[in-house]
């Protein structure tokens, strides 16, 4: 289950070996395919497994360079492609890989795939062609510099693209649904015997990836997040009875809402996906809320907004073009039903809506995650040169590790209603731990 | 038409006598009512009365500290209220005037009054006691600590509160409809023959009030605004065709949309209510918008959220709490056009609609702003001590002014289409002088 | 080695059973004694250990809620120091432990200990009364509410205090001295029978502290340093051979010069005490340095404030009232010998010198400190009233853990030459991986 | 005094008639050389004329747009040169000069000198091509992209260079030296007969430039040196008898240091050069800091950097390469005096000095300066094209201006001590009026 797919036996030997040793000193960073960490670091899963003289516990390999390697430097291609929606930190992944291929391993051609996977199939989105001084500064600047796109496309059109292109190695920088394409796009040329490595690295900002300690962007999403939590605080003590409601991200998860809660320390109700609420009746969300605006009149929500689904029409909900399904808009409705609430209890109330998804997607990394992402392209650059192929840069226990595309996806990261986590948050709002009236 | 009203002759000593000259040294700040400055001061204009022979000039009187005031500190009790939205600084001009009537007049008893005008007249609103313990770090607080609402209430029950409580001066912190209820105030009082300052301070974050320079929290909102540009630049540039739209304030004028656009230099568009456009037609802005897109494949557009206001039906149009006209969602319709021409014409587009208001107007004063307030608040306190009333405090000319309250409501400032600024805002965008069909 | 010492068996009932158990649902976040983690979750250790039937490897306790606990919370009396250099976070410390002692343990008698041990024995620093409402806006402030100071005291003194003053626990926010003062007052009072718990939070702004992941405040002072380090770039590259020569925190350990120059990835040299290195000879630094200026004519050097100390002479080096080495200091060494270089040279340089360290020190907890500071309160808190003590809170492998003083002061962290974060920096500056003449 | 030198005639219809104008619609914004504003405003001033039938009073050159202009655009070159400390803004003018010379007048050989005016005469020292493609992102880079220098040069060098390279006019952004340089090559290819156009740019972190309300870059430092004040404050509350001591710029005026100040209102000491003061004695500054140590146990000190320059030996002070006297270290000698204080009379103290200067100098714009440094841009290419030389561009009463160099350097501006700056400075300090014995 946690295998990584090798394209074939390495045959190189890395460069690195001259390049990082000193004069006279050997490089000793290598990292072999048996240098594995346990999943669980749990001394009684430990015990258990020695006194029952278990096989194996669950094990996931370590990234790093390898001193063999499986392309040869001269030879390989490099692709480059960025799916989904904004997140800080890809255009350091996307440097970081530039500079990694080319001064580490020597690989020249480097091809930055435009608009996501459409790039590969439409016709007039030419690919960029990278290298250090094109990438030098663009981790200062927001965004993607290739331009991104949601949305499936024909397998067989993108790897059709890659062999006549003679691309060596594909990096995907992306989400759930990139991931899967990913995969079948290593799938696919593993079927055809075309030898390309496919390695993705996961930009959720949700943070909801299974098997990682944290996906890229994250914590600057939390950073920047403060700001609308901040204001929504000072929107609310401005007005009698003010009401600062801020949509956060999260479509199945609440990291997002919590973390950000934690941070700021001025949010009164946190609503999340994982933990479901009534709204109305005596033990319902509103009943709450106007308890607090009686006592304080003001109050600060913050929803992540997948939150609270079973509350829309299910018939009425679609599908992006990536295959999500369309949420219905948790944000607008708290605001009228607060407003409702308010006009037939006859009490004045002002709702703020801050909704600021646009603008924490489009922030710089900050320092962590500017390092983090270094990190995770030289890893990624390190399992492609070693012919290892349908995987993703993970990281776990203080350690970067490769990881199968489809361990991955398999399930979800979420936050456990138990946990010190969600704990942490019931404890810095003072909400109720439950808003159910049965 | 630009004469100061006056309670009555001032007989005291001011305390700053003593207070700011160095021992033995007399203080030589004082400022008299003689002292006024050209609201013109050009050259031409100059020649021309000395050629004519001509009266005086239009002037404004100089704020500043008056060597006789005619309060008698130990007696006198005022009142601070806060009205409109809210706007970065507001809490340092509260804690300014605190602090100039506390420290430097020896004025101890001073009320916030709670949420605007209505916590005049709203028995359960109980005002604050402000003292500079009260006040100490309030600067570092985006908001108001006093709360705010919009609203005019019964002039007559407001003068009844502070004959009542003997209230001798009030300071009003708000924009048009606030400076005419503090007019009406004065003017209710004066014919009353109860002695009550009243002076305004200017607060407006769409900058429109004419004879000042500049009104508090403008260039902090400028400043804030900035980043809202630059995300959505990123996002725009994040997707093909990516357009990135953000709607400012602007009610009637088109400041802070031009000057954000010049700050940040990355809009397309600048969409002001002073300059009519078309949205169709082949001179109309869609056209304009997807000649751009065609070439670049990403805009940002920014627009004033008074702009456009003859696309909506004027019949449907209602007005709010402080008579205000509602406006048109602007952003909205111009989403919607956008995404029908798209449509129309089979061109993708993705929009990416941004509305940053209340993290513009929750942010804290910057440093600019911090000063200026300090400044205000200090003439305004100069003003009252002195028995001014019916006035508001501006500046022209590098100088602070005592400015009549019904001159600064008798017109609002917007931007001249063949200003420099506009100019400026033209060449920064490379946007069509005109774009309009005929 | 890893055991953690108690003051005796546990008695009373968690009130968090009843507190975070929702109405009919049993809290089930509880961590008992024998929740361990492994030290190293590598596998072929775990392999190692099943083949030789080895006994229990090394393993941390997990830090967290107790069902059972050893002091009855009434009549439960806190102490809280802070000793030191300031390092964002301890505000968040403070508040946290404050809070979770208040509202979820109920322990209503919280000393704040003024300006360090010097607290315990200066008669005129009275203590100060924490409580919730103390606390409340506390994080947002930089620094230390209760003061600090560097210095032993006799551990005798301090634990007369506690006796006097009836202290049943004190939580020790400090670096490695601070912590072996701590530990010396809880053998004293050990000894004497007295039941003290005490606990320490590892405060140490260079990331030193072994078997924990990171150190609170680390991540901001990066992020914080980074803009020094943009200054000296952009002075380095006002001048024909500009240099900018910033000297960041780390005694022993270049932590925080290493990942501020990958965060912010404009430095050319990173000098840190880690790896030595020679000034003069032909693969100096020096030499090194001015063949950059002759190519590009511009450079950036970080040094890590304990690098290079071998240049100084020994014995003029004094201690400060920690008991710290005084450092040389390396920065305007450094300085003096690249101007001296350029003179006798005759080529002409600019030395730009920015030592930002109060700047650094004084920064308010970025969002991802911020949550961290508040889990390692709440998890000192539990483990004080578990009747713990001899410990500090530490962090491993994503989970919160229980450290012997003894254990975590026995070494220091430090930055291994053969890391990838060293790799990182060589190649991110280009520096020469060697720069000694044998 | 404040007439404007003109090269000659103005021949040529000025571009912007039909740039700037809409479709059949004339350009109206154009300003003739008799716009003039009055540089006193006040109407006393008037009145007096008035009376006594005076002559015109003192007025200035209103800049901007001229509709016939000297220079045939395409024929054209221009020159562009920093000189001085950095300053932020200094790009922001390089970029608006450079868009406005090639798009509104059509110039497109515009060169960037390097290194101040040492890249007209070091053979080495290449100047860059500027056009809209390279300065296309400058503004969002601190420092100057030109490299600066102090010190004199050559003017017949000089000329000879821009002789040689037919260059028509010259940008020269710097203080005082630098326009007084820039005036020596206006009079000298004057009266050689050489069409040269000089235009100053007024780059003075100091803003003490006389007859301008502000020079650009003086708000983005007041905000950025907040910073270092709230840091020093941190430190000072952090430790018993802390004392945060932090040097500002200011050579001969405290606006940086007054303004800074005001802004953030943590200093209780700010001591500037237009203000003596005593060290010992009963009112001396020693006395009263230790006072106020001895009731509140810190304090924060602000000094500008020329401040009591009388507390050294005149005769060691040397002269740096552009001239400037050198400053004695205030910052250094008061740290040095508060410690002997406090031994003297053992009183336990903590300096920590923080001299952020650099860090001030090399921040990016604000807004306000973003958009002011565009404004004097433009207006120095409308002056150049119509031929005008040996000035610079100023701002006063809300208008730019063409201000005669020598005007402007004939005397600096600084702090008046009753002024109402300084009085607020005071009262937000709550120092002594006075710290002098006698």
């Amino acid at each position: 289950m946690f295998q990584i797919r090798s394209l074939g036996s390495c045959r190189f030997d890395s460069p690195l070996k001259k390049s990082l040793g000193a004069k006279g000193h050997k490089f000793i960073g290598f990292v072999t395919d048996d240098d594995r960490i346990l999943y669980n670091p749990r001394l009684d899963a430990f015990r258990t497994a020695i006194t029952h003289g278990m096989e194996d516990p669950i094990s996931i390999e370590l990234a790093g360079p390898r001193e063999k390697i499986f392309f040869d430097s001269s030879k390989t291609k490099a692709a480059i492609v960025t799916c989904g929606g904004l997140c800080p930190g890809i255009n350091n992944v996307i440097r970081a890989l530039t500079l990694e291929l080319y001064y580490r391993y020597g690989v020249e051609e480097i091809l930055g795939i435009r608009y996501g996977y459409s790039g590969f199939t439409q016709k007039n989105f030419e690919p960029v062609k990278l290298n250090p001084k094109v990438v030098e500064d663009i981790h200062m600047i927001a965004g993607t510099i290739l331009g991104s796109s949601r949305g499936s496309n024909e397998t067989k059109e993108i790897v059709d693209y890659i062999e006549n292109n003679k691309i060596n190695m594909l990096f995907c920088i992306g989400g759930d649904g990139t991931l899967r394409g990913a995969r079948d796009i290593a799938l696919f040329t593993m079927l055809k015997g075309y030898p390309l490595a496919v390695v993705g690295l996961p930009k959720t900002i949700d943070n909801d990836i299974s098997y990682i300690s944290r996906s890229f962007g994250f914590g600057s999403a939390v950073q920047e997040a403060m700001s609308s939590i901040k204001s929504a605080h000072t929107e609310a003590k401005g007005y009698y009875n003010g009401i600062g409601l801020v949509k956060l991200m999260g479509r199945y998860s609440g990291f997002i809402a919590s973390e950000t809660a934690l941070a700021v320390n001025d949010a009164n109700f946190v609503l999340i996906p994982e933990v479901d609420f009534d709204l109305d009746g005596k033990n319902g969300f509103l009943t709450h809320l106007f308890r607090r605006l009686e006592s304080r009149h003001h109050a600060v929500i913050i929803v992540a907004e997948g939150t609270g689904q079973n509350f829309f029409d299910k018939d009425k909900i679609g599908y992006d073009a990536s295959g999500n399904k369309e949420l219905g808009d948790i944000g607008k409705l708290l605001k009228n039903e607060i407003l409702n609430y308010g006009k037939t209890n006859k009490i004045q109330v002002q709702v703020k809506y801050i909704d600021p998804s646009y603008m924490i997607r489009s922030t710089v990394a900050n320092s962590d995650d500017a390092i983090y992402c270094i990190q995770l392209a030289q890893n990624a650059v390190h399992a492609a040169m070693a012919g290892k192929t349908n995987l993703l840069i993970g990281h776990l226990h203080e350690n970067f590790t490769n990881l199968p595309i489809d361990t991955a996806v398999s399930k979800r990261k979420n936050i456990d209603p138990t946990s010190p986590l969600w704990m942490n948050v019931l404890e810095a709002t003072g909400q109720p731990v439950r808003m159910k009236n049965s």
